[in-house]
């Protein structure tokens, strides 16, 4: 991880949801059904984005289907996180897998999030690489979808995604924190994690939920 | 769990259905979509219901949004489950967390059962507070939903709940067993467990299953 | 397993839909709402079916409701997986459970794939028995369903299973393989295996995946 | 229509639903995706139910898969309502049409609700055949589904129906009268009638909808 | 109508979009499952809006479960538009009938937009009352439903919709300006629809498209 | 019409389903929520097909993103239908509406198929063009998906159609008749429909089902 986002790492996903919440940024958390391959990795990266469309026929001869993918993964550097726009939840088609997350890791990548299906779930948790998807099955994209653009803006699990907006994912989802905020909400939200600290303890020791929250408006 | 509620430890949802199903109650499982954030814990309590509406505005300066559910929280006994009722699945909202489980835990309170989502899920988990719900996401009530009533008859997930009916849960799924009912439930439910032990034993020795069936007429 | 099945267990769900798709087989993936109650169990068998019917009442008196679903058990031969169509995704029935799974185990079955629900979930995970489901729920299926047809051919979760055909199952998901391709698609999967350790490792050495592709030609 | 069922033409779906809301039977409208071919056609009758079930494959040699459906057209009666019971909304089947209608017609019946799709909308629009059906599509059932009992009880788009149960159908839906609660339903509905002609005349000459309501207690 | 409004009756729906999309206000088209009762008629005005909760118990004793409606429509001004948000599309509840329509009209009310049901269908057809819904049904609100809050924010089939927005539907669909925006939409809709003819005239002529939209920029 | 068109007039969506199931192909009838504009109007011709993709950003400056459709339309004959495929139902975008129509009928093509929503309703039942929609909504491609090929193949509505195929269309709703049976498709249809004219006057008659069943074994 870049050194800047490392100072994130204390956060979380409902934090910063929060955050946004209060900057009137209310679009920000992926929908439900997007959920990490792995409950116990945190993700912490930009955005690179990758957008798909239907098809529904094999590539003509000499056709290399996944070209606008492979150049996207080149490209990659550290700390990017691959965004895969399927217009999920899909049935139809898992954009990612082993090859893709190796290849990813090997220049550096932290991590993937597709509102399409994933493969070889297996290996990627063995890899410990984070990836958050919209549920698993084999199917490739060749002869189902093509990723015909790259690094435009996207949708990804009702979230707008533009390349280099800040992912966070956590056990609790996906939140999008968009470029221009990005340091307003982090300080916010690092101030407000300490506040729920306090009122963990304050609750722990058994004083009313109603005091507390007068006391410290956090609930 | 108080005294009472200890009794019915050795049950599990799939015999309590089936006990219900035997006395015509065929609508007390909620919906699949209901699940638990932890496979191995068990939940067994009396109802607490609160019942939330959509809001599209932020509250009004001055207004606590979550009065009604504070004083909820603040409100329970031991033994007692919190049940939420969103008009769930929802992709909206997230009502329980981990302060509200944390202030029920201090109260005795034995877990909760939303048809919305949850979140602050590593931290519930680590507590081992029983929760089930329909979805995991980290999205705030506030400007989004509102608790209105409390103890009010409700539906969650596809089951009519009232203040004092017998909530059980486990990996299977959630049953509601009404009040009226839970002498009668509990002592046919006990019965019945034993009677699939013996049918377990029977079928492992390699009996076949229609001779079992005939004998002992559970499947 | 059979003998013959076992030379199957190097491959895995996404290169059998791999191999199925470049004969043009391109609907053998079952829907993504499938899952294993176990992401460690591998399942490896032939089909033996059975086609469920909504019911809306309660079985006359003296009436097995369970009947055709005990002879397709006490069936069952050795390598056999149980494969129930339910018309599901479904929130109604849970045709499988774990006296059904210990009576198949005890004749040499080796699994179960379902589009309906699965309960006794925690005692079928204690077995190891490898269960692919719809979801999870406590309901009975007396009263709900029946099982009216078996060794008939079914849709299950979006593709045609015939008595006989070869079903494998892996956290990635099920796939069917006609009986009449079984054994073309067998050769080359386990070819393609082998083209795939070789581009994992070139990734991993940090090649260029536009290189790696052009080589070997797998992504 | 049989002389007693004439007396129920002034009523309305609305007014009968309402009326099963007072008695508290709250679940006798069936879901709005039930929709009548001609919105100008109400329907007055009584169910007799066909419960049909799914299928992968043809019929075998010999077999006729419309068996139990024709022996149910044939023993209809006149103010019979077919109520055919496919798990709908369904795409798949569409268990009505024409020939279905002119072979009703001429035994009497007077209209068909299903949960399924209809067929041949042209001519049974020309006939004047009352039909409520969950859609609108080509397909025979040959080979996709089977009517497999007559005369059970039946869920229809949500609602139980019962043999002899009383079916009423107009632009705003179709409602079961169950059969033990015929009388005092029409009673109590018919009179529910004259008091809304008041309401809407107050209402019409610019009174207060408070004043009105207040006075009849009709919304 | 009051006389402002009377100058947008040349444009439509489609137009508006288009207009709004131009301006960077692309959620401004309610979602398609919303359609008006009666294709012909042209719904323009000011929204007034209720925002309606889920509930599951018959009212207390006493208790008026209708007062926020009667007060909202007792309130009503010539131009207004009732906009009922109800969480839709629902199969639980009809806001909306005769009554309250003939109330409204009484007022000077120039239609309706719900996300919930509407009943009474053929009497405010005859009415020649507009009417733009989730969806047809019988069924009251009373015991399911109860409207919490009027004049408030609501959101209605995927639109943001606040006291004194401009309201247009037919039978395109049903498109929300936002007050501040209103007379900049106003002036370029009524140009676009100027252009649009000119276009349409080219093409019945014979022009090639490609030639029309060079030179005009319309389709 | 072309000239060999004109001879299927006499058939319907229904027989000519029936044909192809005879057949063996029984996934050539669109999804029920595919309806007609006009109820009245048949539609038969040959397929054009366009394929889009989802987009979510405007076009860059200069671009024109209605380009390939432009060149769809100019390039249409006497006798196509344009189908396009927006891997519907959608709520999101319109790719059809009034001056598309009145281009193509200038051309001589019969009528539309699209999965995706269609706008500008009213003119287009006012030329009598046929049109197949997945729904009704004012909402432009432009910004929100871009046709990217044509007269490949796709899948619309869940058929796969290819340039050339034979679409019909009625109130029943859409059939795709392949280009490689179509002449024994046409033949087989016609000889039905002779039948079922037989079928349908032993059934005014008042003859049993069962018996005209058993003599023309048409239902």
């Amino acid at each position: 991880m870049p050194a800047g986002l490392s100072a994130l790492q204390p956060l979380n996903a409902a934090v910063l949801s929060d955050t946004l919440d209060g900057l009137g940024l209310m679009q920000q958390a992926m929908k439900p059904f997007m959920r990490p391959l792995d409950d116990t990795l945190q993700l912490i990266g930009r955005a690179r984005t990758g957008l798909y469309m239907p098809v529904y026929s094999a590539p003509a001869a000499g056709e290399n289907p996944y070209e606008v993918e492979i150049a996207l993964i080149d490209d990659l550097a550290p700390g990017d996180v691959v965004v895969l726009a399927c217009d999920g939840p899909t049935e139809r088609i898992a954009p990612w897998g082993e090859l893709l997350s190796t290849a990813s890791a090997a220049r550096g990548a932290v991590g993937c999030v597709t509102d399409g299906l994933v493969r070889d779930v297996k290996q990627i948790r063995e890899m410990g690489f984070p990836v958050f998807c919209g549920g698993i099955g084999p199917l490739d994209t060749k002869g189902r979808a093509r990723m015909v653009e790259r690094d435009v803006p996207v949708v990804c699990a009702g979230v707008s995604v533009r390349r280099g907006d800040l992912v966070f994912g956590d056990v609790d989802g996906v939140v999008v924190i968009p470029h221009d905020v990005e340091q307003e909400v982090a300080r916010r939200a690092l101030e407000k994690v300490s506040g729920e600290n306090q009122s963990r303890e304050a609750l722990q020791r058994g004083e009313k939920l109603a005091d507390v929250f007068r006391r410290l408006g956090i609930l």
